[in-house]
């Protein structure tokens, strides 16, 4: 996981890197600086939860790759996102039809950690992400998946209904989970199958909803309104392994 | 939520409350202070993840009890434990047959939400911790369950394998996951039943293993070793869903 890492130094470029949305891991700063743009620099990571290490300007200076740090380095993970011609590809390799996870605005890192971990484990041939309003692959994902990053395809694409759509075409089939659905141990969820989870606050979006071919029912035995999403994805990426286990 | 809530006011108490592991959900600081002490009460809530807000004396004094705030004061979540017998009264109010999760030392207060939450919608009469190496009920893991603490009872205990045994002698059937069991699907888990999920680490341990009537596999397809423990506790909690679903 270090091997993809990338580098940022000086002033300028870190706070530039911060404020676009670079998924920045961990940022050195020199040690008892007060200077307004490092303070600043110091603000813009707080608001990001970037872990902040104080160092003092020897260890700076070794960590430098080009000598002009200006008092902090930030380092982040360099994650290669795939197509979504590659997933299809990797189901195809398997002889497999294809099983794809798409995430319909998952924002917690954890949440999209945890999803990719059991899409690994599920055989999922890979996750499909949105790329406005969503978490990107940032090192706290990396970190939450427990490696399966490395492993599992992620690919970001710019409208998931058009993608859905395309998909359509190559006779992939749409499973979202609703509470509205049909209880998920009735449906036949045993062909190429794309499985959508929802935004953990507002669910599946109305435009995707309408994309998908069945609504998938969580049995709620319970008080409160719903699971955490990346439970409900495992119980549901588990239900599909369960269906295609008993066809074999 | 905000209804249990407990106030700490003063140097010493803070402190005290903060070494103590006491849940502490936010510390209010006087803004500007600069005292050691104070210092030291914000190193330490640091340590614990607290979220430090800080404030004037005026805000400060309006929300003093005690009037003796020394410029903090400290709000957690006073969350009350069951008892396991009370879970056991649940299961017979409801006329079912006792489901029980037992967290075998799970550390991430994000997974205990999630898993209490799950334990909520799959219809589990209640959640066993052990006191010891383990997260408490703490103002995270209450914002992690959505709300569950409020409906699912969590009884805490000593020792994990004796009330394994106490609940033995009872009826209950005890099934915890790992890699080297029986898949899941293969199981007969729809009697009474203890459901164990391991630590995120180290997974279940040896003692509590050895209490366990059936090892349970979650069949894994992929890279890596193990789901994420709460997406673990979901897909196993939903097989027994499934099972007393098609008794019926």
């Amino acid at each position: 996981m270090e091997t993809n890492e990338f580098r940022i130094e000086g002033r300028n470029a870190v706070l530039e890197a911060l404020r676009s949305g670079k998924t920045i891991d961990k940022l050195y700063v020199l040690d008892g600086c007060q200077d307004g743009p490092v303070l600043t620099i110091k603000r813009e990571a707080g608001k990001r939860d970037v872990i902040i290490k104080y160092v003092d300007k020897v260890r700076l200076d070794q960590m430098s790759e080009t000598g002009h740090h200006q008092g902090v380095i930030a380092i982040g993970a360099a994650i290669a996102y795939a197509e979504v011609s590659d997933i299809l590809e990797e189901a195809a390799k398997k002889g497999e039809d294809p099983f794809i996870l798409l995430l319909d605005h998952v924002e917690d890192p954890h949440n999209l950690g945890a999803i990719i971990r059991t899409a690994n484990l599920a055989g999922a041939h890979g996750v499909i992400i949105p790329k406005d309003r969503a978490v990107g692959l940032t090192a706290a994902v990396m970190r939450a998946s427990a490696g399966a990053l490395n492993y599992t395809k992620v690919a970001r694409v710019s409208n998931l209904s058009r993608t859905m759509e395309e998909l359509k075409e190559k006779g992939i089939w749409f499973a979202c989970a609703d509470m509205q659905g049909e209880v998920m141990y009735d449906l036949n969820l045993t062909g190429p199958i794309g499985l959508v989870i929802g935004n953990e606050g507002s669910g599946v979006s109305r435009l995707v909803r309408e994309n998908c071919d069945y609504v998938a029912k969580i049995p709620m035995h319970g008080d409160i309104d719903s699971l955490n999403a990346s439970v409900a994805a495992g119980v549901l990426a588990y239900e599909i392994v369960r269906q295609r286990m008993i066809k074999k």
